[in-house]
């Protein structure tokens, strides 16, 4: 097995979180056991990624279900090795009835879509484990397990899935490649090996060597904490800079590519991810440097035409005012603080899925190359 | 008079300063009183900004000769509103000749000259003051005021030439224009009125409305911390966004402008800036928005034929790793850390300067239009 960050896990009737607000310092794991506490801990990125947004979407129904009906033990699997078990919901009240269940879900899922707008992945796991719940059953003890189930699946199959992501952005780097990245797309930001970043673990662990350029990604110094941490624990060498000194890096002619993930893909291609993105596209462009994005192929958003259609968070201006406890701009003044910005495709070199490498003309329903 | 900052003063044989490391949430008076004392404050960015630099290295040759002969009172001026006068050197040591003076100084200067290496202000002020002390004096006597009084220009030529370039700037912007900025080139950067914002504050006087988009500029966060207490101060709206954001921000259509400062000017235009600035050009450019620098003729290097020939500082790891008290950044982590950037002429619109406007293709030789 390759080496895996337990960034989000369903455990005995909770779901456990790697605290991410508090990294690089501080390696704390929190278990989480009321659908609040889990939308808090999403509004407040203590989970982030748009591959674990959605695991955690998943994860938070099946709390749900925990918190309203609990009993002693939990109805669903208890760690990553076990799927989902009818033994277990003996214990689920005999009176419940179906549609109960169903209205129950149907109001959580609103609560935690709520969280971010932009990360499509998170709506996505949320539909998917929707279109479970509002099948036909006959009563819980059939609805439940496949509930469980379905939930497992999104977090196995993510795991599947940025590992054959990893080998497909693997073949574009060569040894001795530098990759510079944004925010961080490693194993915190889904089940465990990464986007963006899990190209580069790929690479590394198919014996090449990488050096990685991090970009600290303000405000939230996701860049800065989380991808150098991910790459001091796998002993990849990285260089952390402000996003103001990316020009004068790509400019040095020192960086083989650039390779960033995604929140959400417009059918052409035009691609939403962490403010500061397109900043680095279009000064990418401008060197002739490759700029990949690399995401899940459920990232890619079909009812939306083109990036003009991706709706932006706008997040607190606390993020940008205030360091750890330190208020470094004048209470009075203003802030602009969008969360994403959207790259267009035109700036886009090939975007790295699971299923393979799409080039431009960016065409999603053929298979990638 | 219009509203001017005591950034930085020769009162009294010292040299005084705002703390700028402590705003916008202390406002400190700091008394200098040895050249080491100078130089840290230089090298720590407690007084920063190119045209602040060069009154600072001025000021510290005066500094040296009150710490090497110093008497109970000072040979120089006491306040901007006095220059130098003969009187005060009563005090002077009888033994001590021209030639001690001059040994003292050239070691004096060399030393402030090395802690910044890029601002070529720094350089051009101690210049000056070494062409008159290397005059031939016949006694310290006669030297002396003389060098107060060269200092003392400095500092007042430099109020006047931040008058003269915010009206040729002023002229630029029209009512109710949005100036995206970098860093901080307010009154903390200069004599106390500012180059790049100063452009604004002469706006602003002139009776025009002007919003300030303020660009955080990490790793020291001028642009939040110093340009938005500038322009709460004197309550000009301010909004402040990270980097990052700057191409969205662009992207929206509601920047009229960008106007920064400078560090140095190459001969064909190229200028060097705070890190970030080159993006921001790049990103300007993208979406055909006016670039200015805005800038004393003084920063012009005539030696200097383009970019490639200016120096950049690189500064310490911890500026960008470390936030406050809170490492933001795992230890093992390596880090790119350059102060400034080079912008290439053909990404500037005009150069604004005390002498005028310049365009494209730039000859400074020539009067500004």
């Amino acid at each position: 097995m390759f080496d895996v960050i337990p960034t989000i896990r369903f455990r005995k009737g909770a779901v456990e979180i790697i605290d991410q607000t508090r990294l690089p310092l501080h390696y704390t794991l929190k278990r989480i056991r009321t659908v609040d506490a889990l939308c808090e801990a999403i509004r407040n990125l203590r989970i982030r990624g748009a591959p674990a947004l959605g695991i955690a979407g998943a994860y938070g129904l099946l709390l749900s279900v925990e918190e309203r009906w609990g009993g002693a033990k939990s109805f669903f699997f208890d760690d990553v090795d076990e799927a989902g078990s009818a033994e277990r919901i003996a214990g689920f009240p005999a009176d419940a009835r179906v549609s109960d269940l169903r209205r129950h879900l149907d109001s959580t899922l609103e609560a935690i879509r709520a969280t971010r707008p932009t990360a499509v992945n998170l709506s996505w796991a949320l539909e998917r484990m929707a279109s479970v719940y509002r099948r036909d059953w006959d009563s819980p003890a059939s609805l439940l397990p496949a509930l469980g189930r379905e939930a497992f699946a999104i977090f196995s199959e993510d795991l599947e899935m940025c590992r054959a992501l990893g080998v497909h952005g693997a073949a574009l780097l060569s040894d001795g490649d530098s990759v510079l990245t944004h925010c961080n797309t490693g194993g915190l930001a889904a089940s465990g090996y990464g986007t963006a970043l899990g190209v580069v673990f790929a690479a590394v662990e198919a014996g090449k060597h990488v050096h990685v350029y991090a970009d600290e990604t303000r405000p939230l110094l996701q860049g800065a904490r989380l991808t150098a941490w991910e790459c001091v624990r796998r002993r990849i060498p990285v260089t952390v800079l402000v996003e103001g000194a990316a020009g004068s890096l790509l400019g040095r002619g020192e960086v083989s590519c650039v390779i960033v993930g995604a929140d959400r893909i417009a059918r052409n291609g035009d691609t939403a991810n962490k403010v500061g993105t397109f900043n680095m596209a279009v000064l990418a462009s401008r060197f002739g440097v490759p700029f990949y994005i690399a995401a899940p192929s459920s990232t890619i958003d079909a009812r939306v035409a083109d990036g003009s259609g991706i709706p932006i968070e706008e997040r607190p201006a606390d993020e940008v005012t205030v360091i750890g406890e330190t208020r470094i701009a004048p209470e009075e003044a203003l802030v602009y603080n969008p969360a994403f910005d959207v790259t267009p495709h035109a700036l886009i070199t090939a975007i790295i899925t699971e299923k393979g490498v799409f080039r431009p003309p960016f065409d999603f329903s053929k298979e990638g190359g």
